[in-house]
């Protein structure tokens, strides 16, 4: 029912097929995000034409709302949203300590225990306790092709003794996560954690590949440290995981950052920079970043890229984007997320045919000096 | 270049073909309004894929943002908004009497004169001049395949001697606009006024109909008068102009007052409902309107109208079209957008094909039935 395999490879670049009961993917793979159930200002039918192969649901979000009882009697969530490719779903632990951190009033301590997460939701408030068995269980609700186990994502910068006792907890709740674990439709994902320290890194990554999992992820990261830290840190773990699994680097990440993490060994990819901002005018291109608002677009005609195969690019320009953008038009989010998103799939596109002719390092090198000289 | 001819008819209501330079429209039309150069939530190729044959677009908001020099440059609307069918834009006259007036500083007033319109945009609050000369060089510029004069619209209710006074000048300002007009591959429609008034409606149809036009629309309707007043005022109006000319009722309006009105000889509509609505959660169906935010539909996984071959009701259930609507998901308003306008456009093929199939008054009665029933 699953499956991966690399069938090549250019250094530790690595070109893969991952089989899941919804599909394959060819990784290196980018995967929208699809919050509550629908990627932001953009229907699933223009992603399936721009050539997406899985979208990401938050957990955290789609507990909240629908809830899983709608999720549920729907059939899951592939059927709930109306999408036939794979699906997968976080453990809802990132949102848990980010959002709920965030209220702000006194009331939102998020209280990690070895039990699992206490907190209160960003909306009403309410309070939730999530463990790593509960976790499991609302996503084999959602019958996610991939799932995730409750993991503490720790902030930066963070201390050693503290990020030693989030990598302990994680462990614990894996293997608490793989006894709760019943859909053998489904495959959980290891999370690897550690913080920003190397000894920490190596411990977590041999710690969780002896509980042999069918992929292994790199959490906890592109929370703020330096670009270095995070390439060194996925660096030192790709080392460790084994050749034939599929790893995932959670989270990440601009178009420099999913080349420089490729060619480290990382095969799966989420962020939600291309459809956030899209939203705010900001639209990759082939030359670098752009932002569509710019005065001196407003007589403009030409595309955003003048080498994109988007919807976008080959019907409107600049100048009507930007006009868009400017009276506020929904259309001008939608656009915008077609050719961003768009941009991303063509990079993941570029990527694994360079790495199937053997030049990645090649693609790596021009794609770096062509973009920075740019943006 | 222009061409409509009357293909057939049933008792008024007639099916016709309405030729301009961007292709043919078959009538009866519905035109969605795309105000800002964009149908508002939805994209061109979402439009064409439901069956738009012509948009709208609104003078005002156009010279406005972007401004007649952005379009000017373009080569005009088509290209500017890369939209290849016809498009119709209105004189302005409406929005600066309802905008304009809407400011509520003290600076809003409106000025009226015979030599044009006096007014302060609802943005930055800066003082315009409209004459019928100048609507129509901006027309001119746009290059829109259907263009309309400066008129007077008047409120609901008004007095006889004012009403009089507007319909008067605006065939002075109809003549004017026909003396102004250059381009030959646009044509001019005359708007036939005279508020609520079967008199005046009569006197201004007869005198606009004199200035022997492409086409005609009627104005100063749907502005809060009793549906009856609209019914029998576009009667009143349709019986006097010329059988082989389009007629298009300006701003309207429900399902339910376009039958009536193709019932009594009209060609065309615009509304800005279907679209409005679909933001505000209401969806048309062919069993009345149904608002999408209803508790009773968390758990309806069928379709919003079975009957409805649009992309959101083959494939999205009322219950997901909820969620989406309860976290303000763009793609709520995208999918509620699609599905309306396909409603209107399936409508408007519904009545084409009765009244082809000469049993238009059998569709309007049961029409009415399955649909009142409901709503």
């Amino acid at each position: 029912m699953f499956s991966f395999r690399v069938v090549k490879s250019n250094g530790k670049a690595r070109l893969g097929v991952l089989t899941t009961p919804h599909g394959a993917i060819e990784t290196p793979v980018f995967m929208p995000v699809g919050t509550q159930g629908t990627v932001k200002a953009i229907l699933h039918k223009d992603l399936l034409d721009i050539g997406t192969q899985i979208i990401l649901g938050n957990t955290y979000h789609l507990y909240l709302r629908p809830g899983i009882e709608v999720i549920r009697d729907a059939g899951g969530l592939h059927s709930f949203i109306g999408w036939q490719k794979p699906i997968l779903t976080d453990s809802g632990g990132f949102q848990v300590f980010s959002l709920s951190k965030g209220r702000g009033d006194g009331r939102s301590k998020v209280k990690v225990k070895d039990e699992g997460v206490e907190f209160r939701d960003h909306l009403a408030g309410d309070l939730h306790f999530f463990t790593p068995e509960r976790v499991i269980e609302i996503q084999e609700v959602f019958g996610s092709d991939i799932i995730m186990p409750l993991d503490e994502c720790v902030e930066y910068p963070t201390t050693h003794a503290y990020a030693k006792i989030a990598l302990e907890r994680t462990i614990k709740w894996l293997d608490r996560s793989i006894r709760a674990k019943k859909r053998e439709d489904q495959v959980l994902f290891g999370i690897v954690q550690g913080a920003f320290f190397e000894d920490l890194r190596i411990e977590s990554a041999l710690k969780t590949v002896e509980r042999n999992l069918f992929g292994y992820a790199i959490g906890g990261l592109s929370v703020g440290e330096p670009k270095e830290v995070m390439y060194t840190m996925a660096e030192v773990v790709c080392n460790i995981l084994p050749w034939e699994k599929p790893r995932y680097l959670m989270g990440v990440g601009m178009p420099e950052d999913i080349i420089e993490a490729v060619a480290r060994g990382v095969d799966m990819f989420d962020c939600v920079a291309p459809t956030r901002m899209a939203r705010t005018g900001t639209l990759f291109t082939s030359q670098g970043k752009i932002n569509i608002r710019n005065e001196k677009y407003k007589k403009d005609y030409s595309p955003p890229d003048p080498d994109c195969d988007c919807y976008t690019c080959k019907n409107f320009t600049k100048a009507y984007l930007r006009h868009l953008f400017n009276v506020e038009e929904i259309s001008a989010y939608i656009l915008n997320t077609i050719h961003n998103l768009r941009f991303y799939h063509k990079l993941m596109e570029n990527i694994r045919e360079a790495i199937r002719e053997d030049r990645f390092e090649e693609f790596r090198h021009s794609w770096h000096k062509v973009y920075n000289l740019q943006a």
